[in-house]
């Protein structure tokens, strides 16, 4: 018996639910937990199932195809096992970096880093003592040579998913529109507050009694992607800028790793400018 | 297009999830949302689906009768937009009480109070003004009085959920058991610590740092009901014990009626000692 | 013994606390409690002492006298269980209104209720059940009229502290600067996210995982006054609109009572355009 | 200009701030910041003080000495940069000791890691890559050598605080009093509740919604040393025993890492079974 994860979108139309479950019900298929939303705003349906059964994941897109195409699906199935290909960006600020790491390592997050790159060094001892390999990459000048090298280590790595964990370039819109739904971000404030560069800056000159973080779809339009999660914690009078920065940094990794862990787990779906996220 | 819920729970196998949904979609029903979950240590596969349709639920349950005797069946629908009648009983605290009150009044939450009693009169004002029946109760020496007092207003109010707000009065085994599940209380405390009658003052004497609260089905073993939510609220070295009370007021309230709200929604399922609980 | 609060700020310098601690002492004064913060922005120092004795408040403020002139002082002694009286004004929403008098009834918040205002009777009901004098504003247009008549309430019922608990009108700077640090307001968004009128649906519409209430002094700046404390909740993909005010109105009564209490404790202190709160 | 932190606590009386403060205002020190409690339960007051000024330690302690004596006071004077030498300890799970580790290195926590001590080698590769010396303890059998060299890191390493980062062995009684209010443990459970060696198995039977952890002292009465601080997170019906171990690392090393900071800032007193903490 192997567990599996189905997870599709499509068009909403009474039956989908019935159609997909009795194909897995005649395959002997036993459905674990599910979760499924019609969203009201765009008209798109959710389903997230986990299931087991003595098959392979071939066989059920196979015995899935005829219902994905009438419902006009977009379907995928996958071992609950799996780990997702995860290439990691990173500047200045390696917190994000070293409790992925970690996370992976003692199991926390089912993936693996496939590579990390970065445009500074901080991270490279890290990464080399997790026997993970750590690529350069150049400043805001290099952008075209930057983002030719992500998408060869994507290719090359078959990367599922790009995390920019703490990355402070932006991307170009083309670059970003080619991998739509499979670049997060870990932004530094509770967005919509304090877009931009110095968000904890920010937030300590208007004074805020409580600051956040916001893990995001990264999308052409810089801080506005869908948001996946997102993390506080209280602040007080008596701390400056560098102890929101530090503060933050909880924040920040535990958003991101929330985020991480929603995604592997195939739990976040796109559905326009926000997203459904199967809890 | 009226909407439904429809909750189940059986013994798992495969199966279940396309029995229901077949018919459903049959009858041109359409799924808004779903939940499902097999739990490992009962074996009970727990489903709420949310769908509307141009239908009535007695027709449903006809068409629904077949595939609930196969697969054994705990199987309820109803009405989405359906008001459980509900009886609270409180003692001499009327916060959850009042609170209950206003958030039916603003449709915060979706029920009939059909009845409140008490015995105390401290409610008494909050209920005639809202044009309650505020039922007396006697003291603990009139328990056997009271529960047929009880189970009268049950009967005669069909009453769906009785609310213990703040109810200090221990009810008889056979009166929990007859209505199990039907029974929620809300606990002054973290549970399982603090159990009994003052737990505000344990928490004070033992100096912990975060007090809460919890909202359980009663059973007959007294504060060991599964636990439906709980919350939680930091307090400091510096509140006395009318501090913590103050403060736990609040917790009280919010928790209970987060526990009232996925109850009336029909988001709570007994699993053993547990619950399960789809948010 | 009688318990008093004394508060303070004043330029920094070496000696504050010396200076009145000694005039405290010289009384036989006993300090039960007290907060210090000098605020390196503003080189401003603040203080917050808790004290008893067999004394008067006038007498302390007499033996200060010097010490408040040679340090160019601004100090209040207060008796610790005055009530200060408050003057609160909304507009069509009622639970922060209704949160508030039943706080003060049941003695969570020390403070005397002397008035209401509102442009609507949504609160009438409430505040006649409590005894409390309720007063009716006129619309928009009557904007002259509505300050005079606040004005008038003020200078009468010697207020303290006037609460707008969702009074969505706004007041003129010259009444706000006439009353500085004297008003506060509950905003429904976490601010500085989602200013203006219908925060709720900005929030749906930008589809954040986390909804908050800001409790700020009002000034000439709409939305951008100095932030006393700030409250949060999560929020799903399933919320609507509705759903996301109705999560609101728990998150903003607690923010304001957490607000007010502060403000009857004189915890808060003004600091540019921040505060300083003593909690 | 350099910062101290005058902490202290003696028996209540009136004059304790008067004459402290005209001590430090006499040579002309600047009190940047101050919290002070008397603690009815106890009879005893708690102040901390931040000041700055052109001298050193032994001047002021010197100058302080005779009020010290007058006063009963347990006072300590303090360089506020000083970093407290410390020693870790622990067993199978290396989680709290790397974050101790990395707050340590990026600044978060002002503290010198003098040691690492433990009766297993799961984090001797952690210590070793960050320099730091890790000691091998023997089993439960080796109680008294392991409490040896555990006296004898303490005194050769001056080691001003022990932190037990799931360390899974209990110390004995003279151990623990000889080093009282300078061991802290976290206990992996939100205590009172789930005191014991497998509180996460506890929690998942008991069905709670949400769990914690503590940070206390660690006294002869195990599990019941004074709370520092607490942490909690939600869990849901569909985590298991795993999940909810999973949940709580990330719970217990903030938690401690609270603590840690409190006490390293030389915030926490305690006062008899309980703790004052000036946040």
């Amino acid at each position: 018996m192997k567990p599996f994860i189905l997870t599709l979108s499509c068009p909403d139309q009474p039956g989908i639910v019935a159609a997909v479950s009795t194909v897995l019900a005649a395959q002997n298929l036993n459905i674990l937990e599910s979760q499924q939303y019609s969203a009201p705003e765009t008209g798109q349906y959710f389903m997230r199932i986990g299931f087991e059964g003595d098959t392979t994941q071939a066989a059920i897109e196979q015995h899935l195809a005829d219902t994905a195409k009438k419902f006009d699906m977009r379907l995928h199935v996958g071992d609950a096992t799996a780990r997702p290909r995860v290439l990691i960006l990173l500047s200045k600020f390696d917190h994000c970096l070293i409790d992925l790491i970690y996370r992976q390592q003692v199991g926390s997050l089912n993936m693996d880093i496939a590579a990390i790159a970065s445009n500074h060094e901080v991270g490279r001892h890290w990464a080399e003592d997790a026997g993970l390999a750590y690529h350069t990459l150049g400043g805001r000048a290099a952008k075209q040579d930057n983002e030719a090298k992500l998408e060869s280590l994507i290719e090359s790595e078959n990367i599922d998913l790009v995390i920019l964990a703490r990355y402070m370039q932006v991307l170009t819109p083309e670059f970003v529109t080619r991998h739509s739904g499979r670049i997060i971000n870990i932004h530094h404030s509770f967005l919509p507050s304090f877009k931009g560069a110095e968000p904890y800056s920010q937030a300590h000159q208007r004074g805020v009694k409580i600051i956040g973080a916001t893990a995001h779809f990264v999308t052409a339009d810089l801080d506005e992607g869908p948001i996946i999660t997102q993390g506080v914690e209280p602040v007080r009078h008596d701390m400056d800028v560098a102890s929101f920065i530090d503060v933050g940094r909880d924040t920040e990794r535990r958003t991101l790793a929330r985020a991480v862990r929603l995604l592997t787990e195939r739990r976040v779906f796109l559905n326009g400018n926000k997203t459904v996220v199967f809890e």
